[in-house]
């Protein structure tokens, strides 16, 4: 079930970052790098960041093919209704739920404190749409106040599953996929129950 | 007194970085994350540079634990008054020094040249605020011509440093904190003084 | 004959980042930092992506020293005109060819498979101008539709390198030699006849 959830989170990153790149209505390569990006970016600062190598997506080949493969197929859609990308909630946050479940255990397994481990989970989690936005020249989305949670729920489901795995009779996987559940069911709810972080004031003069 | 001014120097980036953040609106995700990357940025470019793992922060636990409890607090205060930022000179004045000479020395230690090390001195002591604009979408202000002297005196610090290590009877730790005081010293005197480099004049057609 | 040719790498994409500051008015800090990123943001990417240390510009001390002359032989001239930018296409052509064509074998010394090593040959051509202009709040030139074919050049290039590699009686350097010339050719042809990737109409309402 790992690979399905993998090829999943790689779909649904990679279609965000086709949605991304046509917005600018950039050409072709433009549309394959910033699929790129979205999809591996996270992984790849995780990845840099804990010493692993090869990078995730530089030993397996077929993962950039995989989004070469959706970067051709949307390509052969003239028009992309922007509705599309509200049927790309559902795999986004199964992706955000892997990713950064995945990232969590990978820093872990470096001998990374919690903190640090639910930090990198985030980061997995978030990086690669961070990455999309800045070169589309956007303040990435994850950080403005009227982006429903997001991160919070990457970080909200690292910690339990932080937690569960120090629960003695419980087995590991058990707690993988609680914090998958906890991070995706969160996001579906702030999603529909429009639920976000008050933005703080600026600094008045 | 190494420990202390490392404290110092991650107070005032982070600090920084909380100021930079609200001037977007952001939430408290958004804070907390502008602040890491503008406290931690410059260093772990510098050890990715450097092929120096574990990462400082990574390896140091409780380093991001200080930045987010940086976030915590300032997001208490509802309105921030902007002359803040005018009191942030000084502590921001010794990360920069400190954070420059910590660069050149660890490039050093990893055998680099001195012009290699003088730059990964000033990469060290500014990339944290370079990530941060470019993340809220801003051209860095280091390298805008408003800006008073900021990787000059860095840079000149940094050969302060290199080329006082060298002095025969003079103990490295004089050569250090010599950098230290001179990048401090420039940076002050270039904030009262109104010290700036003119900006080239643009391609003309 | 590779020095030749990397010196040339250097000095063109050095002085497109010189042009490229000078467009934002920046200092000479500015000029000195975005012609370094240009010129080795994108080989500095590929060696950390392919954990290859030191990286390239760290063990070469002379290679950063080659930009600062750069910066400082450039910013004597008070004005530069615009169309400088012209004579660039022909050493720019040269350093494309050449940065992708070491990327991709850099990485297949690596062990990466033949897409990989393409899309990292590509990387360590386009990323350096990538950063230059993200940095410099545009959005990547190399993704606009209204540029002339750039990276798909490079991509294009790689695979004749890889392919004719595979061709028996050849030697290697004849592979290397094909894949610089296509790039160059490609290139220069598509400025010249003004080829481009048709780009993609944004999402619809």
């Amino acid at each position: 079930m790992i690979p399905l959830l993998e090829l999943l989170a790689i779909l649904s990153t990679a279609s965000y970052g086709v949605l991304l790149a046509r917005r600018q209505q950039m050409d072709f390569i433009g549309v394959f790098s910033i699929a790129l990006i979205v999809a591996f970016g996270g992984g790849t600062l995780r990845d840099l960041l804990l010493d692993r190598h090869p990078i995730f997506w530089v030993g397996q080949w077929h993962y950039p093919v995989i989004v070469f493969a959706v970067a051709i197929v949307t390509s052969l859609f003239r028009k992309i209704p922007a509705k599309v990308e509200k049927y790309l909630h559902v795999p986004d946050a199964l992706g955000l739920g892997f990713y950064s479940i995945l990232g969590a255990g990978f820093a872990l397994e470096e001998g990374t404190s919690w903190f640090v481990a639910a930090l990198l989970g985030v980061v997995t989690g978030i990086f690669g749409g961070i990455f999309g936005d800045v070169i589309c020249n956007r303040i990435p989305s994850v950080f403005r106040p009227a982006t429903r949670l997001y991160a919070t729920c990457s970080f909200v489901g690292c910690w339990v599953f932080l937690l569960l795995r120090k629960v003695e009779p419980l087995p590991e996987s058990v707690a993988l996929w609680s914090g998958v559940v906890v991070i995706v069911a969160l996001r579906l709810l702030a999603l529909k129950r429009d639920w976000r972080l008050p933005g703080h004031e600026p600094p008045v003069e």
